[in-house]
């Protein structure tokens, strides 16, 4: 008989975006209920959006320390918490659940600052829960793809690694304080130092790492506030050098008119290349050298089992954002169940620190006219 | 307090493709929950896949009748059932239920023959259920939006409307009776007479009749069968004239390589064009007479709220067919919580009839060497 | 040591647009010099169109009959004649040259009516001359690897052959006399009975049949006036049969709001599909049954000689109308050289024939509403 | 009447690729006809390949300096001289030409080193010859449609400019001697020290530069030999920032399997956006800040005279790379015989000396690890 796991929520009351991307992530694949929530800091919102969202009144927090401890003493408790705060936050929520060894799936970037992802190892590391980082655009069946083509030695060794992801939205000055999502990423004490390379430098990072397998030693970074008056980066840009020889770029901008949520890459290796983009994810365009172009497609033919093992519907039926998101969940799933297998495709807390030392890199590297800074 | 509504749910045990697609739809708004089925005509499948999805064994049926009764009689009954079977089986269980006055929700096509869905309609006028047909690609926001533009008069007088569904998986004889999918479609006797007419040609029909809300008034068809041996149609063509003085084609063909799920639209008034993909569903060409081409992307500028109502993640994070299928769902909940109104944009039993003519017509004017025939 | 043929024409003065593109289409090559021409009916225009070409004023006819016997009694005179004039004029030109066994050149349609067709036939038949028909959409490299793809067996059996030809122009009536380009083409008188069957339904069927070397049996025709007052059709879309068991379709529009010259054929056999649109011509796709897709380039990987020998610049340099448009003078210089050779590729006058049989059929059918007409 | 320039030409016999190009550009437009040459430093390829070409054999030179004061002398001499041989021959053949005053037409880059090209700069300023640097990819209608775009302020301020030239075909080592192309491009001796830099780069380079209007200021530059044994970069990457406060990257590279010749050019302002790409070249993105992407086609709706004055033929019938060129030639005639106007857009010998400058600096750059190095 199925039993779905139980599901509690830090964050995401209403006027939240990605709290909602969880919670029908959540569903998609039937795993889990949402039982529990601290969804908002303050207490109105945090009773009102859990009474919408079906939340019984007695689990309705208004305290995220108090629902982490209540939550552990009830014998059903809660099987894992979804944190999905602005960035300062996930360092005390994550901390306050892995000390109850309640299993924690947390929103990116691991945390706000180096220092916090340092010690939030520590704390991970003594407790008997999982840490899971949503890092979803890993759960994308093409993306899994692509880390096959790599992984199966299609494209020989890498030469250039070059990924991009690219906004529009912060082109002007957003000052309308009801925009919670441009404003708590515009205050750096709410998102950390970094501004777009740490809101979706650090996707574009991990997307790079996961199909690859590699992790760039050092960068050297220009990053620039381009909108007057802006505390943090909205465009960033820096050249990688990866340990085996490869070389690449990453370009992260939120001042690029006409892109909506352009995540792009390009993997070329000695024998073969393959590109990626996020607004069509379904398909992938591997090209052998001297040999026609392929496109491959979510389920079709000529793929593996690494992609068409998290496919959902018939080829030529897009699957999409939530989709992938979904498999993140689904897999999360699998580890509160089974703990963490060797096989295991979910990012980790240590993919979670890189991130914040490749933040931590870039901007020191910027900060000195762009000289080459190790990771 | 968010109270999900009680769905139960006929045919979609284990090896069928579309029950799993109506359950996760019906989950991603959290608006059902799935707590009664006859998941199958063999009982063991029924049984085992009941317990797979959660469902408490009182509540697993093997008959659909039994079902039906049983429902009804419940205090907590299911509020809406969802017909998943093949298309023979459309007509006895939507009967079954509406007798009992349960809502429906139902797969298309509406049955397997006219004289059934001409049936149904009266049965569904004496019933006080409601009846929703999961014609699906009305569910994607840029087919709304689509729609919207047709309605703005921005297109003008409609003088072409184009639509073709086409796929390549029927392109060789599929005799393995372990392939479901191939073997009830290809089987007059479960499928009705038409093949590629009526599993896919009637979504390219209902999605023209849908964004131009114009239905056409007469069909010169040319139905094949390709494949040696194959009972049913695998490519149907077809010149369609409107009563308005529109023309446009039909094509749909099972027969085509390179083609999964291509289901594209093409609409050309006075003033300005517009294209749609369904394998590529956020983006809508919208091309104005004498002015450059603009691509709209769902949720993104210029776009009105028919489509971004019904849009769940920021633009350029793509939806794909489970969130179109999903708002059918959303929307069949309203209807059964609030009655159907007259801005409600599914699809009726009615227009389900329309299909099953169409079907008729065209199979009748191929017979007739594609003479001009009257839907 | 390279010796240039002389050429020369009739039609293409000052305002005229197809003249210009024969010229430049003859000199890429250097196969040829113009040297002679009668380039307008109005004299003025036709000598101050020759001086700016560089003709000498003795060789500036204002009569095509005088030009064709004073350059047939010339010691130096030309090798061929170019006719680029409205429909009416292809027959009398063609037929002067033609009786001074001086080659020609004609752009298409081949006239403005069968009768004159089949009578051009016989003229042909009796002049030393060699005729070429300029269906320049055949000179472009991934047509000829289209063909050659198809000849070679890759698609196997042919199922579908759809192909369209769409423009949006003549959206509205277009009443502005100097217009040459539309007036004479809305005129039955000049341009024939067609519209955009004549103008660009003939472009679309020879490409279809130069690609798959099958001429349809017969057509199931729509064709239709859509602006007022206009007294050719502006839309025509039919269905096709093949003697072989193929079906297919064609659609020519000057009246659908978005499409430029929208050329695009789909091939669909057994075993294989391939698509290729004019726009975009130095594209094929090319879909293997049970493979990915694949995107065969001009000059690139896996592409046969049929295309490479009339490449001019490397892979990813486009080529483009014009490219195509002079390898149609290229072979015509070969032919004039050498003869017509077995392996010759340039449409005949019997594709002419064929193409202005397909009209009367097209129209004829139409009138007897859609009836199946023989060609 | 119409009077041809003449032509020669220094460079370009049998077996090479660029000076069959330069001819066809020269005919395309009917303004120059080739009659001298020196076409190979072999005398009986020069020979034989000037018979090919129809040039009489007393100007059918084989030696450059020879050919310069031999066509000086003549009172037909030719009007200009185009240079098409391998890089380390530019600076001699132009300096030979300019001190005749005969009109020099150069292929990029300048020449093979910077020391030279300042040294040209000096000859060129004695001279009363025009000299033209053939960057053919600001001969395309659309690169100078996307100038217009930035110019009339359409953009507002410019943030990001981002250019690369990505090829595949020297992704393994070439050393089969006959394939002159990559033998003398990877020779220092002749291409000078830049590799992919100093082929491609100054294209991507100056197509940036043509487009905005500006040039960067410093570049930080990282160059590779990805290829064991090449004694030149076969990959460019570098950061740059301009004088007004834009930043960019330029990537140019010749080891990414699946480019063919990929040029591709995004540039964002304030206010908007535009892509544009070599390979498509008839389409152009333009997407202002808060509205649909606009899709301009050369011709198309909505274009300005900058580019639909050197269009040929009407939209939706591709032009590619020999129209382009064909533009060079045909403004390069009217530099001879008119002077360079103000409006003139070719590139100037200042231009080519730029490139030079940034080929110097990104290489100095790249040796001393990515270090901010001034133009």
């Amino acid at each position: 008989m199925h039993k779905r796991l139980k599901l509690g929520m830090v964050g995401g009351g209403q006027g939240a975006f990605i709290g909602a991307v969880h919670r029908i992530a959540a569903r998609i694949d039937d795993e889990f209920e949402l039982v529990a929530g601290a969804l908002s800091s303050n207490p109105d919102n945090a009773r009102k959006s859990a009474a919408q969202l079906g939340i019984s009144p007695e689990r309705a927090y208004t305290d995220f320390s108090e629902m982490a401890k209540a939550e552990a003493a009830r014998e059903d408790g809660i099987d894992a918490v979804s944190i999905v705060t602005p960035n300062h936050m996930h360092f005390p929520v994550a901390k306050a659940f892995l000390e109850q060894n309640i299993n924690v799936i947390c929103d990116k970037p691991l945390t706000s600052s180096l220092d916090e992802a340092k010690q939030l190892q520590d704390i991970a590391a003594n407790s008997e829960a999982e840490f899971v980082l949503t890092h979803n655009y890993s759960g994308y069946p093409m993306v899994r793809e692509a880390r096959h083509l790599v992984q199966s030695g299609a494209l020989g060794a890498l030469r250039r690694i070059n990924v991009e992801y690219v906004q529009d939205w912060l082109s002007i000055p957003i000052n309308d304080p009801d925009n919670k999502q441009a404003t708590w990423r515009a205050d750096p004490k709410r998102a950390g130092k970094g501004g777009a390379i740490a809101d979706i430098g650090t996707h574009a990072l991990q997307l790079a790492n996961f199909i690859t397998e590699q992790h760039p030693a050092k960068v050297a970074a220009d990053l620039t506030s381009f909108v007057e008056g802006r505390l943090v980066d909205d465009d960033a840009h820096m050249l990688m050098r990866y340990p085996d020889g490869a070389k690449g770029y990453l370009w992260a901008s939120q001042v690029a008119p006409g892109n909506e949520n352009s995540l792009r890459i390009q993997i070329y290796g000695e024998n073969a290349g393959l590109t990626w983009a996020q607004e069509n994810p379904n398909q992938l365009w591997f090209s052998p050298l001297n040999a026609p172009k392929q496109l491959l497609t979510r389920g079709g033919h000529g793929t593996s089992n690494l992609s068409r093992d998290i496919t959902r519907v018939p080829p030529g039926h897009p699957e999409g954002y939530l989709e992938g998101f979904a498999t993140i969940y689904r897999e999360a799933a699998d580890i509160i169940r089974n703990g963490r297998m060797q096989s295991c495709l979910l990012p980790t807390l240590e993919e979670g620190l890189f991130g914040m030392k490749f933040i931590h890199a870039a901007i020191q590297s910027s900060e000195n006219d762009a000289t080459w800074t190790q990771i």
